[in-house]
């Protein structure tokens, strides 16, 4: 088989670009090593900057999202009893857009389905050869059959575990990685969010969030040791603390309920440089990780596709190769400005086990300095709906 | 003897609240340990807030600062050979003053002379007694007679390592504190500047800085080991290194030459609260300390002393004491965002021995931020020319 772009991976960064692509004439397929049905089952946050919106929308994929997801207009900070409002719309005269990212996956896959695009799920042994050459192929195993596709490029969308960053040589590949000394627990339920807007509150007893997938489907974290497990904590035991952590005004509202979904996540900044080898391109978790706070997973994916498009519509259109040698470059310079800000907002709203009591007083100055300063506000929300591509 | 107000120091901050209070009328004396000739020889930094230049001013003492002082519209932030200029005429239309520590306090000796105001110098053991009580009164001895002063108010002014804030009881008092992993390494020569304004560098030997106290007056900084000893840095050697650690383009047009003093002074962040007790208040350096990376060691203490004088003549002039129950919290409040401030600059602009090579792309990252960002230069320019009282 041959194809343009062997996309390896079928999350959304993988059929995003596969979209893109599409229309624009280009041929991919997509290899996925799970089923479609654990892809689309996968719950993850969605709070999607614009520059996201705005590829979905270049996609022809926006249309349900648009309909159903939710404007907002900005966030809060909460300090003890003190809630800082950051009003993106007032301060910079942009949003972001509430929009779970399973259903951005089921939206894609859908419209895939639609174009009839080539999509290869339960993909075993997936294997990237000759990247550095000018005919790179990618096999895998499907259903006992072994298969090759021969391609002009490969996009590695394949997450973190995957096999695409690891086909980049030890010699050449150079990671970066920090790990937080703590996890989050996040509990989903079907209840109403207790805040309109995504709310982060900094407590003494730690770190809790409140965001929503919808008017009924209300999705809570709190910041726990490493060591915990979902099964120390009960759904009442998670509430208890939940509420402890919350703005005594906001957690008199709070309105409980059983847990559809509870799971712990541990919290790590990790980059991988460079983001091509040749002519395999990394993208998203592939290359990167950022802590959940400040919501950037989905939207790094995003600005990492959004290079790479225009790279290679860019090299198939005409031929010039100075967008894909300079993909590894661009992506980067805006993945570690992105990897600042998550740092930044973990480091600003948990409490961390080495914390001296200096450190408490500063972390609460810089909070303070953010409640008092129209300008530091106003760098939050810039970077919190998405810095330029 | 009696008087309204004892000044415990006679540095910069306790002259400067003697000037301001002998203008309402309000009676002060200043006790020194040291002899006048060692106060006003003491080289320190001058980059002034204008609330710093506008208390002088009001003080009556700005002549000759306002004739002599260089009014620095920005400051350059180099990093490897890209230097960052953050104006702040054009992104706040605000403005610092340089204008040395020394001349400084030069001219409020010389304004407290002319107003016939009491110091006295080679104060010994000078002693804070009932500050807890309405009627406090300080004891010392001066050419070998002891000597006790009543008084109304104790203005503990005498840096850290004066007997101020030892006066307040361990159980009360709380100190917060941060050693950096390294010194400055100070030289003074009779050279012209090398840049006209304020530049810091950061490379990867570490950190440089370049100030001036006037055209033919250089002093520049590098960061050295907190082992280091002036010994073992020739001028020679000092030059070389600092030559290293600036861009090119500043490095070639570097003016070498003896230097006419040279020093180590370690990094810390220090803070006390409370920084009332009684009647006993706390300012400057013996209620904090800044690391020097964005000048605020005397701004600080210009904010202390403006909090207290507002203080003292309200109550001096009505009998209202809200002004004074406040001090502590006002004065610390904008303490701690400075100390955020200083400590963020510290963390940006040095190597540090403990960064991991996520630490070291994080720094870069935020440089490039701010390099790209106006509205991170216009929180930066903010926190450089002072935060509002």
């Amino acid at each position: 088989m041959r194809t343009q772009v062997v996309i390896v991976g079928g999350g959304p960064s993988g059929l995003l670009l596969g979209q893109l692509l599409h229309r624009k004439g280009i041929d991919t397929v997509v290899l996925e090593r799970q089923s479609r049905a654990h892809v689309l089952g996968r719950i993850r946050a969605g709070v999607l900057e614009v520059g996201f919106v705005n590829l979905m929308r270049e996609a022809g994929v926006a249309e349900r999202m648009d309909r159903e997801g939710f404007v907002h207009h900005g966030t809060i900070l909460a300090h003890g009893e003190e809630q800082i409002r950051i009003s993106f719309e007032e301060l910079i005269g942009r949003h972001v857009v509430v929009y779970g990212q399973t259903e951005v996956t089921h939206d894609l896959y859908e419209a895939r389905d639609r174009v009839g695009g080539k999509s290869v799920f339960n993909a075993e042994g997936v294997t990237i050869h000759d990247a550095d050459s000018d005919a790179p192929y990618v096999t895998y195993t499907a259903n006992g059959t072994e298969h090759r596709i021969d391609c002009d490029y490969v996009a590695g969308c394949d997450g973190f575990h995957g096999v695409s960053r690891q086909t980049i040589p030890t010699g050449i590949r150079k990671e970066f990685e920090q790990v937080y000394p703590f996890g989050w627990l996040g509990l989903l339920s079907e209840t109403p969010p207790v805040s309109d807007e995504v709310l982060y509150s900094l407590s003494d007893r730690g770190f809790a969030l409140c965001s929503m997938r919808n008017a009924t489907l209300s999705r809570y974290y709190i910041q726990c040791a490493l060591s915990d497990k979902v099964a120390d904590w009960s759904d009442d035991a998670f509430w208890a603390e939940f509420r402890q952590r919350l703005p005594r005004a906001v957690a008199e509202r709070l309105v409980t309920g059983p847990s559809i979904e509870k799971s712990i996540a541990p919290l790590r900044s990790f980059v991988c440089e460079p983001m091509r080898w040749g002519r395999l391109f990394l993208c998203g978790d592939a290359a990167h990780i950022v802590p959940p706070t400040g919501a950037k997973g989905l939207n790094t994916a995003a600005s990492d596709i959004h290079y790479l498009y225009h790279a290679l519509v860019q090299v198939f259109e005409s031929g010039e190769t100075e967008g894909i040698e300079r993909y590894s470059e661009q992506a980067l310079a805006r993945i570690w400005k992105t990897q600042r800000f998550s740092w930044w907002m973990t480091k600003l709203l948990h409490r961390f086990p080495e914390q001296s009591e200096f450190d408490l007083r500063i972390q609460r100055a810089e909070l303070e300095f953010l409640r008092d300063s129209r300008d530091a506000q106003t760098v939050l929300a810039q970077n919190y709906v998405g810095l330029p591509y």
